[in-house]
């Protein structure tokens, strides 16, 4: 193993808890926690439809937006135009981990460290001057115009950076994450967020693959680098 | 006047000095000055063979690397294809001018501030690694596989941000970047660097246009945020 050039970080759950900040927000329209979860299981249904071609490259603000339009027509919630367009922002404005910032700051120190997000640009900007997250450089589905886990989003987010897919580290919460980026030749780092989904989290609390590196937190992974190998 | 919600910045020549770097680089492997100003004088002929559809979106690192062969031809200096690529990386380690750094630092608290250069991705983010640009996000003529001044740079760009192009200011050292933006309802500021090309520069010296920012340079801008504007 090689050290990597750089390290390419899944973004909600991985770098932020989604859920917490999420369920902060809607509640703060008088709708219940569990909006928060309906509102982001519409989310990978929604991405299938991009993925398969049955709709055209959208981004996920949109996405949002749909969801929310017809969650509140279920919950019988009627939000005006502005308070819907003010809530879809909600997605802009996660909390990071709490280690999240100090390990991004050190693997900066070392790496190039960019999200490789189904976020759009917008919402990872935006995401980046509310939590701190100092990225480098913005990668991702909208440079590629394709959703992950498709390969198209680890290889064009490699070539931009006119790397190899195996000079480059994805570093995830979510095993599906990890083994499509591993596929492709790149190398992998797992973090559980064992929190992510709440308490009764099922999933994603163990590596279920033969990951390069495994660490507590993205302070831990930082620690870890240049993760134990020969530096390029 | 509205205060920007972005600003675009121009790069080679308004945020770092390529000629000054360049002319280190070629002389350390042998090669007079003036052979930085001849690979200078490649880039626009070469751009232009993309815009008119000439041929396909090529990046940056590969029309440098054309003229690069091309010039050791001419001046018959049989440098190696190990020397060659590396010369090549002359274009990703150039020296921001004084201010820059600084004034970038201040912008950023303010503003989300953006490279819309004719640069590729990995060449901009080597070159902010190198010298410490902080930028947001990268966007520019990648993310629209165009070249400046066309005007799908400057609108792709705003709209990665989920911005309108009035609400992006343009940053630049040259008048022509500054009138397609302008054109475009982009806010524009004029930053004048008098020796981009050298002791016996004629062009770009003075704002040609009704910009609505001049600057002394960048540190300058920052001191005049959020530009006599009603904050917005």
């Amino acid at each position: 193993m090689r050290a990597p050039k750089a390290l390419f970080f899944d973004v909600f759950g991985t770098c932020v808890d989604w859920r917490t900040s999420v369920i902060r927000a809607v509640e703060s329209f008088g709708l219940p926690a569990r909006f928060a979860d309906d509102w982001r299981a519409r989310y990978q249904p929604q991405l299938e439809t991009v993925r398969t071609g049955e709709r055209p490259w959208t981004v996920l603000d949109v996405l949002h937006r749909e969801a929310l339009d017809e969650l509140l027509a279920e919950y019988g919630a009627p939000l005006t135009e502005a308070q819907r367009a003010e809530l879809n922002l909600a997605w802009h404005r996660l909390d990071p981990w709490p280690d999240t910032v100090e390990g991004l700051m050190r693997l900066k120190e070392r790496f190039v460290i960019a999200p490789v997000s189904n976020g759009n640009i917008a919402l990872i900007v935006d995401m980046a001057k509310y939590a701190g997250l100092p990225w480098d450089v913005v990668l991702g589905a909208e440079l590629a115009r394709a959703y992950k886990p498709q390969p198209e989003v680890y290889l064009r987010s490699a070539e931009a950076l006119g790397i190899a897919p195996g000079e480059a580290m994805m570093v995830a919460a979510h095993n599906g994450d990890l083994e499509a980026a591993s596929r492709l030749g790149l190398m992998t780092a797992f973090v559980p967020r064992p929190a992510e989904h709440g308490p009764g989290q099922t999933t994603d609390l163990e590596p279920d693959g033969d990951w390069d590196v495994v660490a507590a937190d993205l302070v831990a992974l930082a620690a870890t680098a240049p993760f134990g190998a020969e530096t390029c």
